[in-house]
This record gives C-alpha cells, structure tokens and sequence, in this order.
C-alpha cells in the first residue's frame, strides 16, 4: 500500500475541513491564530482528523494565511490529523516542505479561458506546475502526498458548461505526472447529483488504486445531493467547511463550501462511519459566529439537531 | 390509463407547490386571500401546475385556511392547474366534494404512538378514514384524485426510527382502500437519501401503476439530496414549497418544505423537463417577502441565480 492510501483508506471515508483555508479565502475579518487553533482543537475533539490549514501564497495579498507555519504546527501536534496547504508556485511549495505539512495541494483550472482569467498561465503552465511539485515531493525528505484540484471541474463561471472529457483527460494528465489524488471541484456550484455522479464515476476509473476527492459547493443548494452522488460513484474523500463557511468570487452571494456538520449526517445516514461526532462538531459553529460574526453560517444540523433516537455519534 | 395518470403521467414528472396548505399551517401571520392568488397566478405563469390549496378544516383552528374554497376556484379557473386539498373526516371531505377540488388528500401517520398523539385516533382507523374518503369519491360527480400521506414514514418524532416494513403494510392497506396515489412524507427531515431511496423503490413496487409522491422536508439538509434519491427509486411527485416555506410543529426552528426552485433545478439538471421557468419562478418569493416578511426563506437559486449558460428555463 502506498503512502496515500495510509492517509485515506480506501475502504471508508475521509471528510476534510476546509474552512480554514476555502473558507477564509474571501473573508475580511479572519479570525487570530489563537482561535484558528481553537477551532482545529474542538474540532479534532469531536473527531475530524483532515484540515485544509492555508495557503502559501504571499502574506501581503492573503494576511489570513500568514500564520499558516503556525496553524501547521498545531496540526502536527495532534496525533492521527493531517494537514493540507495550497501551494501554487515554487516558492509556495518549498515553503510547504519546509514547514513539514503533511499534504501540498495545487489547482488546474479546468477550462482555458479561466486558467487564462483567475491564473494568468495556460493548463499546460498549470499540469506542468504540479509537475514540478511532484518532482520536489520526491526530492523532499517527509514526502507529502500532493493532490491536485481541478477547479470548474463542473462549470466554469466564464464560459458555463464545461465537457467531461475536458475534466477526464487533465486527471489522466494529473495522475501521469505524479499526483497522489485528484480533486474534481465544482467551484462555483453548478453542477447537480447527476454529472457529479457521472463525472467522479470516471476520475475514479482513472485513479485505479489512488484516492480521489470530490470539493464541492453549496452556491445551488446542490451541495449535500452531489455529496451523496459522488458517495455512490466512488469519491472516498469529500471537502466541507463549518457552517458551510466560504463565499466564492465567482458568484456574489453565494454560499460556500458544502456544510460540514450535514455531510457528516450525510454519511452516517449512507453507512460510512465518519467518527465524528456531530452535537460537538455543531458546538464548534459557536467560535465562529463570536470571531466572524458577520459570515453567514448555514446548515440543516445546526438548526434542528439529530434525529430522535439516534445516538450523538452515529446520526 | 385511469384519470390519476392523467393527472400525473407516469412518463414525466410532476412538482406539487404545497406552500399554500404545508406552508402555511403554522404560520401566525398569514397572506389574504388576493395575495394567496397573487401567489399562484404568478406561479402558474412561471409553469408551475400543481398547488396544494389549503384544508377543510374547522376555520376557528386554522384560519389561514378558511378561504380555501376562494382559492379552489382560483386554481379550477386556470386551465391545467391542479388543485389538492386536504380533508381529515367526513364533514371535510364532503366539503372538499362540495367545493369541486381536483384532488382530496388524507393522511395516516406511520407510528401508532404518533396517530394518537397527533390524530388521537389509531393507524387503523385513520385507514378506515381514507377508505371512507375512497367510496364518497366513488360516489360523487367528478370523482377528484384521493391521495393519502403516510407521516412520519421515515422517522417518527416521537419514537425515533420507524420500521420500513411498517410503512409498506399501511402503503399496501391503502392502496387495497383505493387511493389513487400514495404519498411517502419525511415529516420531520429524519431521513437520509439511502433511506429515502429504498422505501420509495418498495412503495413504488406495491404501486404498480399508480403514482407515488414523496413529500420531503429539509429539516437537517437532506432535503434535495434525498428528492433526487426518490427520483432514482421511481417517485414521480415532489412536493415543495416556495423558499422553503413551513415550519415543523415537531421540530422547533426546523425549517420547513423541500425548496421548490432547487428542487426544480435539481429535476432538469437530472434530466426531468419541469416545464417551470425558475427565474420567474424565483421572482414569486417577493410576494412572501412583502406580506410574510417574519418568514425565513431559503434557497440557492435564489441566492446565486442560474449557471451562467443555462437558459432561464433549462437548468
């Protein structure tokens, strides 16, 4: 078995907090190192094991990010979680490695023209970017696992519908170069449960043994019936923030990521055992609505609690 | 083909606006009457075709529904709407008979704890009940569609988890009484789609013919992942409601209906022409704003709008 499936065993489920990086990554008001470690604290107490921590990017553009050494830390201290970063250039990805997280991700934009836009480089710049992350991963003494995401993966803000084969052949480009996981990533929220379905169904025949994440958002309420399609067609790694925290530049208004809190009733009530339990996981949305007040937190959980009768780990 | 195929033909699909009956039966401020028409005539412009209208109940207990005779002959004057309302005891349902509505439902809960804390009468004889409501359907002039909502189907407020096998004895029953059609009712959003989607595949099974409803709430999010589960298994009646509407009288701060808009997004991104315009769709939530405006609305159309690409009526 290779690294990654150590990481994301392939015979259940991985659910990621991604909050504190997709879901900061618009914010104005950002929440101090302190509370960030609060909240990773809480939330690996009430079992959640996978953070998304930040981003190397310059401290200048994204100050919400420049304590992501510090939020590292703190995650490495806590044993069995696993870290994420964003990472997109090299200077990103060197400073990565240097701070011992445990996963790099990089994004290629699914279509040209927004590769174009949001990137400034080509699809290609982008493959053979995460190329050369590969190639710094195997040179690296910890080896991380690298994921690569494909953003608009199911719609593109730019240029609308995106075609599948698009999508198919990047992950196959994705895969080919090293990565350890592919994100398939409906960015701006277009997509409904059956080209979700359709789509992981065929990134994960590409992946063979390797994992592949589903990142998706909740912009059309679509999020937790996408959540469940990509469940049926393979997707063992999910993405999912607290409160659904995380707007998106493409869609003013919009809602984030999909809720993390319903996910994980999502997946108990499909069987897949999360080991997260979800009265304490909702208990957490409290940091956020004292340190963020003005985000708008959503979710089914968070309102109405669990179900009559069910226990508060297994919803 | 009998008349309830020709209501709901079992070749597509049909989406039931119930805000005006489930949407309003715990509200304390409710729209008048020319607004309750405002409602559907804007909604029937935007396709929409099958409009729970309100109950014949006693008017001192629920007022919000002592025009529903106004509004059954607003709905019979629109060439191809629907109307359904709801009549629990005799001297209701031949009010209903007498005020000419195309379709009369009834309910049966699920438990027999919750019949008699609910209805204070048993499952059987709630049964007995639509069975009565069957032979005066028989024996009157225009013959409206029956359909009877087992409550509770998928988690009972009261005891928790409900055996399966329990709902398809009373589906069965009441389908030997002579319903037309059976709805399956998530009442208070206890269920998964894993759930949902079995129990509607057996109810589906017994059907034969016949149509089956799933009528959903979102209580815990689950509302649009567990629709398109019931689409997967066979249902081809949804119902929702606009925004969102209705609370949950077991629930408190649940919220209430499956959202009609998402749901009609979620249908054509399946596949399922809807024949509803969802941006004029949408455009109706102003009305509720305006003479409901202690109401939550929810939704993500209406939030974020149509992915760039998609025509105003294909999703």
């Amino acid at each position: 078995m290779s690294r990654v499936q150590d990481v994301y065993p392939d015979d259940g489920i991985s659910l990621r907090e991604v909050g504190l990086r997709d879901g900061l990554q618009l914010v104005k008001k950002f929440p101090s190192t302190a509370v960030k470690q609060r909240w990773i604290r809480e939330e690996y107490a009430a079992g959640v094991r996978y953070f998304e921590v930040g981003s190397f990017l310059p401290a200048k553009t994204f100050p919400q990010f420049a304590d992501v050494r510090d939020i590292v830390k703190t995650i490495t201290e806590l044993p069995g979680a696993h870290g994420v970063a964003l990472a997109l250039n090299e200077r990103g990805v060197n400073e990565a490695l240097a701070s011992g997280i445990a996963e790099i991700a990089s994004v290629v934009s699914a279509t040209e023209e927004h590769s174009q836009a949001n990137a400034h480089r080509s699809r290609e710049s982008a493959i053979a970017n995460v190329k050369r992350l590969c190639e710094l991963r195997d040179a690296s003494s910890h080896k991380p696992v690298v994921n690569a995401g494909i953003s608009m993966a199911l719609g593109c803000s730019i240029v609308g519908p995106v075609d599948p084969n698009e999508v198919i052949r990047i992950a196959e480009k994705l895969y080919e170069v090293g990565v350890d996981m592919v994100a398939v990533a409906d960015t701006v929220g277009y997509a409904g449960p059956k080209q979700v379905g359709e789509l992981t169904r065929a990134v994960v025949r590409i992946a063979g043994s390797k994992p592949v994440c589903v990142h998706l958002h909740d912009t059309r309420g679509m999020g937790i019936a996408n959540a469940s399609a990509a469940l049926d067609a393979g997707a063992r790694v999910l993405d999912g923030s607290l409160g659904g925290l995380g707007g998106c530049p493409f869609a003013p208004g919009a809602t984030g990521n999909v809720v993390f809190e319903d996910l994980v009733f999502l997946c108990e009530s499909k069987g897949f055992a999360t080991g997260i339990d979800i009265e304490r996981l909702v208990a957490v949305r409290a940091i956020l609505r004292a340190e963020m007040s003005g985000e708008a937190l959503y979710g089914g959980l968070a309102r109405a609690g669990l179900p009559r009768g069910t226990s508060a780990k297994a919803a």
